[in-house]
């Protein structure tokens, strides 16, 4: 129940403002913040993160000044895309913060308390240089709230290294595959395993990879079902997408 | 528990049969098909999808001959992109078979009872022309089990339109975001609710939508969290996948 | 004045309602189609065009009785991409149906008076070739409201053709440049006049056009200031920008 | 009226010259400079800015010789991409030049007064990372003679933030819309106001972004009409195109 | 020298205008037609080629109608990308029109007296498949008055094809290498002759090919200077080309 | 040793001929063909292929010549890319003419006798829709002399399907591995087997697989090494190459 | 025979064991490493070539140390796209590594002795540009037991350079053609030859180069049969697959 | 007359040789490099231009070491993409070497004297920006012997500024138009002058300009005839070109 509308209206029924006065309260609130600010609370309950700051494209002191702005406002800060000489600055500051220089991404604080985590979250890589966005998605979905186990390098090149470890992969609620090049690790997986899976391409390879491109079109047109692909290096996006399906 | 390997261990046993024919009854199974076959039931178990006809590439006469073969062993059959010719000939020989024109998709039986379908899977449209893929989506995801929800013609450009449904959608414990040109369903709808959102991109547009790559790459890069996208005019792909999290 | 809401403030006044009746009745106005039903009023008084029917990805059937169903409720049509047996099956049933075959646009009705005609909009084109783009934009702009004059086959491989007609082309307040091929009909015009123009790349040519490409691309890279563009073959988008700039 | 050429009919008609000499002086101006020379005069007086210096690609030596020689013919300076070490050395020479770095944006003089300044134009941005661009534009549109109003980060992800500007918005006589990624910003502000919208994509963005042809291709194939597209990061072009249409 | 503008002179020296009426009289040939028809007319003769027909995207009507217009005043008429309908209307009409099926090409009289042709064109195809866009550049040279040779199948597959007719080869004063695929026949050509080569990509092919691109991208990057490119299929432009650089 | 070279010294020192004589001789087998047919002649017996006709882009006329030709002079014939309606005529003209409607190939007569065929070849393709490139890759491949065996339906989405068939495959010389969507098969098999594999990408699919595009680039970018790729859909050169390495 | 099988057996033959206890240990080795591990070491024994490092994408700490640790079992390593500072770092550890530092290859210890090296594998470059990709394949096949002999700067634009090394080209067994630009290299050297080419296009080029896609689309494109083609600068790729092929 | 062969056929004739060692001294020059040297030397005199240094790929010691090659033969010497170090090198080297740093393009002697040069090439640019394509292209043109005139800044953009150099720009033989961006100066000039035009696309730009992709495809497409194409920024291609046909 809205209190500022039941107000106005008991405010009206005991005489105390007349019905025009009523009637602009009402609608200043529809008009101007109270309604969407309302959708916007919803948002923040729903989605367990109220910001997330993408420090590509902003300055050093632009993406300094949001962190610090949102942490002292007493949330949760994750800070996604952010170089080494911001965290720096950062941890001078807040010397809380945690950094993962690997996956880029800074955080202050977390979401959840320890018992709200359930079920698992495997984010399997193709080979060792796709850890960068691997390690973007594992902090991202661990400061929402859910268990994370990362698995290394089960490219499909040597398909054994991925059956060696398919117990350990189909006790997760939700798997990454995260891979470049041609991106196969997605559909391999998902024909041997009963969970979704969030394909994360990456921008590993050269030439006709052309910058994640291979793995993002051989990720989309996999013939197993049971796949959705995010963007290219979006280890955020694709550790969010399981923290939902992983809560929901 | 195999069957076969537990008998060949009790005729060992009773000394029916020898350590070496044992060993051989066992390793044909592994080295063969049994082994593989095993994975094969698993795979059926899990998926709650034992073979899904494509039929695009295929003739006519292969595609009835697989969707025939399939059904005459007692199994459902969902065939995906079937023309109405091959759904003619089907439904003469099988007139229990279903098909659905706008999404060229013909099942024979169904993978649940009543009692099995849970959540709900909203499948949201931006306009009547995204329509064929998401009746692929929806009848997919209702062949494997769940309820699902059709919401037409809600796109952005009308935006009032969503918001007068958002209290339907906000029900979902999954969405499919189903629209062409610039696909911003995806990412608006992705802002204002809770469940994850399986974008599917259609190739409606002319020009500059390149065949439905301006919808694939904006649902990719979208600043919105919590979506995943699969091919364009993948209905099939996308109602998979939301059955797969619904039932997770 | 939003005369729901006042209605129900004066019955919880008048003690007619009950406070919480009142609460119902204001929030549900809210929380369903009121609001954005209003927000829909305000769209249509503003754009002039309540209704546009986009044909192409829609059955005969459908778009049939899209067309009917706006008419019916006493609004003018407008329907692009509307191939001839469409326009056939509207005009027996409508016969003041107009038909532009070569735009493949058809329309019921108008939005404006001959009084509210305003401002020229001049249509452009390279070459003959051009025209079903073109078409679609002047009909689209007539309906809406505005003046519009077709000047054809100025492209600039015979650049005097195009001097020829400049004193007419200065005259308008808002030129669309219809070309295909390399596009460069729109960077010369916005070189020449005072005007904004509205580039409209067709996909005229063949080869390296891919589709209207080359002229998409071209007019975007125009060093001429003054140009911004519309989709390849999107007429219809270029007089509704047209006409919306006329009128502004 | 021209004055050489009259004057040349003056002195033809007072004998002072011969009437071959009065032709080859007027032929002389048609043939070379004076026609078109005529032509550059209206195009000044027409656009309202003389010269603009498009600074990448040129040396800084050549940029600002070009940028002093425009200001010492007394004329107002616009120069674009122009990088920090340029701007130092033009700001010691004249230090009352004006240098916007975020908008990588120098200006020199202005072309209108106060007085001249009319309807608003409105630059809004879906995030803090599209700011060179806005800032571009809204530099251009000021040095042209407009009164713009930069609205920030207000993003279709948060559609909420949207709305509760609306009212600002919809002030505007035109509307930037600046956005990277999928760009949906344009095509939801579209349907939602009444005024003309340029969208200017920019590069913002990552992987399947691929340097900004996502928010274009999303941007030209929006299904809300009353969008027009310049070329990604073109601030300068949008400000240009708003401030035509502002004034015409 | 320009009769009208000297004998409004006269006029104005015999006093029989004054001195306004001459200038309004210059000034609205200036401001009109005169000064650019003259270009008009310089055109024509520089040519040779007063008016080309581009068939595709026009309707038949169009074309026929265009092609006899052009052929009644006189003048002679080449139309390319021309059906096999459209030809037999236009034979019917006008019997003496040739037609070159494969080349998709139609003509009506010639460019030049026989006398009037000079060097040698040598038109090289690779292979059989490439004849199309080869036969358009023969008639077009031969059209504007060139001779022309045709020699075909020495694709680079089997270079001793082409080293077999290398002298013939060398006798052109220009050569235009077709071909489709990887289009190598221009750079291997122009390594082994003297004179320029215009190389006509084709879409033969399939896959990779993608409509002429590999092709296309191929003789744009050749390794041989001496090359210059034209449209995919576009024979018209080679054999226009072609005869310019043999007339120059 | 060149007969005719060495037949002219003798006859210059014999004096039958002079030394100018001579010389010209000599000359001109080295200025015209023989040289070059010697290559030909080395190129026929090693390829042991004298002749491929492609017929896309013959009309059935050209290609029906071509392929007369050739079998009249007792050669043998392959033809690909033949459609039905040549391959009837064919037939009817040489009723032993071989044809594959499937892989739309057609031949007459074979390059080798049984005792000649070697190592086996593998060609597995992914789905039931990969086999019109497969079967062109089979009967090239048999024609030119190898043992082929096609093994299908083993793409990576149920990877155990693969596996069951592995012994049969390792025992190859040469694997095609034959696939479109995302083109994984190559990959994965390459990680499994010691011999060479030729991938084989198919324009099977739709959406982001852009015409085989994907399935090409995830070929290209595999990270098993053993892989190199023909064009999309080119069955021929795949079976060419398998056997030119089963040879060697 | 599986010894961990057969011992299961034959202790439920003696009864040291149930049947449910032989059941458990022979299923847990078909669910867990056993089986393939198996595949694991056939293929090491299989390829000659335990483990590739691929450099790029990983930190120099993470190159260092898998290298270092294969090196310390015992095993020879090959690390490509090694970077100097790399090569240092491992040299000065291991003074026996070798490094190419044009190609950015380096090698510890070898695979082959002597005796085992067969047929000669030719690489041919276009250009001098090309280098790098000819040195990485050149090291690679040489690890791998191959003879290499590597000839350069033979490109089309120069034909007479390739005659005149044709009889050394020969001798191959297998030939890899590698090239940038057009990459008609390997078309023109396919139809001269009669071993199978492996073709290596480079980024070697500029402009309409496209990073090497020109070289790519136009090797893939080839009308010579005998072309296969690896992924752009993937000197490793290429070398490997023509050690199999010689190997084979 | 080959001196080679005639001297063995003299030494025959006078018997101070047998037959066998004729022929084996013809044979080894036919067999090796005697007759593609023949070419070679055909080409030399040809093309006027014996090597050509692509430096852009090679280490500055490899280009230094090639430059100093050719020049200490006594031949002249041409080298394009050269940078500032290297340039630098050879002028410390050879101290007459010129170098025309905005080119980027250095050389050593030339191949005409000066009553060698012919008819006018005209270098056109859009822009400023264009000028380091334009400048390689003035001082290939003028290494090979042709005079060659320097016309900046004349973009359609203010197309009087190209009207007022028409007179200029007609007197070339041919003409070289040098844009970035749209690229529709090369067909605004083609449609107005009656020379062959090498149309040059640069890499300015940025968006949209994907790498000069834009101005690429314009100049591809161009509607006026008379245009040919080279490579993004292929100054040395568009300067050769020019000279060859000058020449012709």
């Amino acid at each position: 129940m809205n209190k500022e509308i039941y107000n106005a209206l008991l405010s009206l029924r005991n005489n105390s403002i007349s019905v025009d006065e009523a009637y602009n309260s009402i609608v200043s609130l529809y008009n101007s913040d109270l309604g969407f600010a309302n959708i916007d609370m919803m948002r923040t309950e729903r989605t367990g993160c109220p910001e997330v700051v993408f420090c590509a494209g902003k300055t050093v002191e632009q993406a300094e000044t949001v962190i610090a702005d949102i942490h002292e406002r007493g949330k949760p800060v994750l800070a996604t895309k952010a170089g080494r000489v911001l965290a720096k600055r950062v941890q001078v500051r807040f010397p809380e913060a945690g950094y993962d220089e690997l996956g880029q991404i800074l955080s202050l604080g977390t979401l959840c308390n320890e018992e709200k985590r359930q079920g698992l979250i495997v984010v399997a890589t193709a080979g060792t240089s796709d850890l960068p966005a691997a390690h973007e998605a594992v902090r991202t979905a661990e400061f929402l709230g859910s268990r994370v186990k990362l698995i290394c390098d089960i490219g499909v090149a040597g398909i054994h290294r991925l059956f060696s470890r398919l117990d350990e992969i189909r006790e997760a609620r939700v798997i990454i595959a995260c891979a470049g090049m041609e991106g196969a690790l997605a559909g391999v997986l998902a024909g041997l395993v009963s969970s979704p899976v969030i394909a994360l391409p990456t921008s590993v390879g050269y030439g006709a990879s052309f910058g994640g491109l291979s793995a993002l079109l051989g990720m989309l047109t996999s013939c197993a079902p049971g796949v959705s692909v995010v963007n290219i290096d979006n280890g955020f996006g694709a550790g969010y997408q399981a923290n939902l399906i992983n809560r929901s």
